[in-house]
């Protein structure tokens, strides 16, 4: 097993089209986790989701958050960020991310399709800043 | 997007050899999450993980988890999974379920050395019951 830098965790969360899986916390404590489309804006990690959705809720309640993000083949890799979060709901930059983010999953021929479909009103960008990253690859060798 | 019934969330799990993302709550209310491996039983998602690991503590104190499990390729597939946890020491529950679990992601020739490797003094078995269960297949459709 190799740990990762900061740069190489960061590097390896945007590479290829991997799903985050973001970790909130409910108002009584309980933990929620949710898989996410999202991208890697220097040290942020940015994504989109509802206001009113049980991710969206915590996150305007708790301004913070985790994730996960891995490479679920042998040897395996996986990167886990943690820090607080600071959301938007500017419709230039909602519609700017949303449209990012439709093409790294989706493909640039529909990025513009899933922009639009994704940039709604009550949608947020969130910006979760990663104030501690660890990670890993070859994790079963 | 078609949503899972519970059968087919619990059976979505143990198909194939996806890695699970489990969230848990830190002491201090702040969200932590971690790929896992893991198999089902039943109701239940069945893994390891040491007592003094940051899940280890976590699900010790709180007793009670979150997972996650996704097909991360268009048209992509996800389960969320919630409830309480049962942790054991039992070593013939800890060599038992190690040797499955190591054989489920690193395959059967290697399952009993997986087992042997992780089945160690400080591991723990935890049974997280899926109390709430939800998921979809097609999201992007």
């Amino acid at each position: 097993m190799e740990q990762f830098t900061r740069t190489q965790a960061l590097a390896f969360m945007a590479q290829g089209a991997p799903t985050g899986h973001l970790a909130t916390t409910r108002e009584d404590g309980r933990p929620h986790v949710a898989p996410i489309w999202f991208i890697i804006d220097g040290d942020d990690v940015v994504f989109n989701t509802g206001s009113s959705s049980v991710k969206g809720r915590n996150l305007a309640r708790e301004g913070r958050a985790a994730i996960t993000v891995d490479d679920p083949q042998p040897p395996f890799a996986y990167v886990i960020a943690e820090g607080p979060v600071i959301i938007s709901e500017d419709p230039a930059d909602l519609i700017a991310t949303a449209t990012e983010i439709g093409g790294r999953y989706m493909g640039q021929l529909k990025a513009e399709s899933y922009g639009k479909r994704n940039a709604v009103p009550g949608e947020y960008v969130v910006r979760m800043r990663c104030d501690r990253i660890s990670g890993a690859r070859n994790v079963s060798d």
